[in-house]
């Protein structure tokens, strides 16, 4: 039995970070390639494109840059800026899950595989 | 600029507690019927019951009772269980997005409506 937290940043009620984009960002940083980032999560090209243009709108602020070049052709990484908030995310993210599971101690009692409230 | 979570409980990776049911269970609790909390979820009966039967079976208590009479016919209450665990989860939930808004200001820099990181 456990908690698990979807953590989203909202911008004025509009467009948020959250995990799909964070996922998309950690496999750009693996691959070098915002295509074959995509293709890894089954998503068209054309989709991530949108969601990462979409994203730098709301933040105003870039967080891909394409590169040129090399064995593969162009490809992308993450701006200082991309990396600084893809990181951010991560730790808060983290620290946050950590807090789930040390409440959940408090709130709930502990069972096999069900959560009972402590009376 | 906010976060805001999602907070499911997981039971051995099949069925979860989550915002939907907590948010069917505090329509119950106002309306004193699974019919009338679904549909002003705009969701079917029977797929209120079903989300309801099969959260009782995951948790092997029940969280519902059926009343009867009364001047709209038979309803339905929370049982003590069903209580407990509903008021657990609202305060648990409470207790995490209480934690996130004072670790963001941690993790991330206050800006008019995008997160910056810290540097």
């Amino acid at each position: 039995m456990r908690p698990v937290l979807s953590v989203r940043l909202f911008c004025d009620n509009e467009k948020s970070f959250g995990p799909g984009i964070a996922e998309l960002l950690r496999r750009v940083r693996e691959k070098g390639s915002l295509r074959a980032a995509a293709a890894s999560m089954n998503m068209a090209y054309s989709k991530a494109w949108r969601i990462a243009h979409e994203m730098e709108q709301a933040l105003g602020y870039p967080i891909l840059v394409s590169t040129t070049g090399g064995k593969n052709g162009g490809g992308a990484i993450l701006t200082d800026e991309g990396e600084a908030l893809f990181s951010a995310y991560q730790a808060y993210v983290n620290a946050l899950q950590a807090d789930a599971e040390r409440l959940f101690q408090e709130y709930f009692a502990q069972c096999p595989s069900s959560p009972f409230p402590r009376r």
